[in-house]
């Protein structure tokens, strides 16, 4: 079947990955695979920017490779990588960066909000940070970037750099990608109040298992007003409830909406369902998961063949770069 | 023979070589093959960050190079390649770049310079220059880099990002250049006031014609106080007397001294005989730059002989510098 075009994300090697990374993007990644040619990156080189310790970047690579492919990333499909695999990337990085004001970048809200995250290492990686991204997209001539409405600009800015440089080169080889906006849906900690993450220690891990599945689901914050079993409840505040609309039945969430409101439910029950709805969603994953993590060169192999494959697409694109600059 | 180290020094591609790039530079690299494993570098990549245009960037690579093995620098002895053949100096300068503070890239004089220089175009490229410099001879390990005092912070700037990096990743991988002083004779151009350069079209071509060197010699401004054959001129603030210094024999460096003082000798014979002295000085190197351009495809081998010997130095540090990071 002719596929509609060619579509790119990265991500940044966190490691196992969470509902959170679940819902706002892998379950995405899997779904474009029937109507786009994909490539997914693990852009180790962008952890660079930010890391304090590379201690982990490794097996965080591995581990969320891991997690993708059991999750439906398929790699006969897709083109699967890891970004610094593919050198050519830091090369366009070079060449971009020449065309790129240091002014738009260091205007940029993001750079600003980066800059207030790590005011103590302010380095030019982190600078041109979106320059790397501008590379990573347009090094393979992405036709589109799922994105956000809050990752918009990053694209745009693609967009823009890619005129820069086609302009200053005389030059169509490189192509404007454009943004394919996404609903990420904003996945909530089981603090109940911040966007899951692993780096506050509220998120749920989907490789956990069953019982450590539960044992963190329990811990989740529902509706703060509600302090004894005989309180009514307001779902629509709690962070429970939200899950229970995107792993249980219609009838289960019928169900928790009107009794928890009526404190027919507990918050214990309620959190004991959810658990056990989410391990049955996540059962065929995990069963996946751990055949694929028997055989960790196949892993290994994946992302090679991986290389393999956007090394050419890469390789073309950057002779034709060389040959518009008119480089010797 | 066993060579005392490595020494690796680049210039950008300014096409045809003057008189300025021979006794500054070009002479130096010939003598220094003697005593060191030599890499000479044209860096095409460095020049994107100012050129106004790269029409002429790879006719201006050929000559240059025409004219460095015209003059004697000896690729059996030496590595010479075109710094993006190589593109692992980009992929070092993108790592590099993480851990190079932004803000001490944009206190560097030599950064305020260039805005002064190109105010409406400071690229990130144009502040990234120390960090690509510093790729450029850390790629190769270089032990040595020959340099006047008036670059000698290049080098300083270098070693201080080795130290970084090397503190960063606790690893030893990368190498402190030294940096080797070098007396560089300042050239002045054909205005007897500026220093020689193509730009200032103040220079004296080496491949030239005898006849048209003589030309050039003949528009050299003199001591501008002499205004007629018969007054007396002061050799010490003439150009071309500091010319006759470096290519006339000591005999006639004497007379002229004695004879210009006196009005004995006029500036238009005086300038024949540095035309005729640089002459003959330049015959050899252009009867072997006549041989050369015989047959560009020579050219091109040594090019392309010297990208090879100088990938596998540059793809072994790569390796070394991802396994210290802990890339996967």
């Amino acid at each position: 079947m002719t596929k509609k075009g060619r579509v790119f994300s990265g991500a940044r090697p966190t490691g196992r990955q969470h509902l959170g990374n679940y819902l706002g993007a892998i379950q995405n990644y899997v779904a474009l695979q029937k109507e786009y040619d994909c490539i997914y990156c693990i852009v180790d080189v962008h952890a660079l920017t930010t890391l304090e310790t590379t201690r982990d970047i490794k097996n965080n690579t591995y581990e969320m490779a891991l997690d993708w492919l059991a999750a439906g990333i398929d790699p006969r499909e897709s083109i699967v990588f890891i970004q610094s695999h593919v050198p050519q990337v830091m090369e366009l990085f070079t060449i971009l960066s020449m065309v790129t004001p240091l002014g738009k970048l260091t205007d940029l809200p993001t750079f600003k909000e980066k800059v207030r995250m790590q005011p103590n290492n302010v380095n030019l990686g982190l600078v041109g940070y979106p320059v790397l991204m501008t590379a990573d997209i347009v090094l393979y001539k992405a036709d589109l970037v799922p994105v956000g409405i809050d990752q918009a600009s990053h694209v745009e800015f693609a967009r823009e750099t890619v005129r820069s440089f086609n302009f200053r080169y005389n030059t169509s080889v490189l192509k404007e990608p454009d943004i394919k906006l996404t609903e990420v849906p904003k996945v909530i900690g089981t603090d109940g109040q911040q966007k899951m993450s692993k780096s506050l220690n509220n998120h749920i891990e989907l490789a956990l298992t069953p019982e450590e599945t539960e044992k963190v689901v329990m811990t989740m914050v529902t509706d703060p007003a509600r302090k004894r079993r005989s309180d009514p409840g307001n779902p629509d505040v709690c962070n429970v409830f939200s899950m229970h609309k995107v792993f249980s039945s219609p009838e289960e969430v019928a169900m928790i909406n009107l009794e928890c409101r009526r404190a027919g439910i507990g918050c214990v029950d309620c959190k004991k369902l959810f658990a056990k709805n989410l391990n049955a969603h996540l059962a065929p994953f995990r069963e996946r998961r751990a055949a694929l993590a028997q055989n960790p060169d196949d892993i290994l192999d994946v992302l090679r063949d991986g290389e393999r494959r956007a090394r050419v697409i890469a390789e073309q694109t950057m002779a034709e770069v060389r040959d518009a600059i008119g480089l010797p």
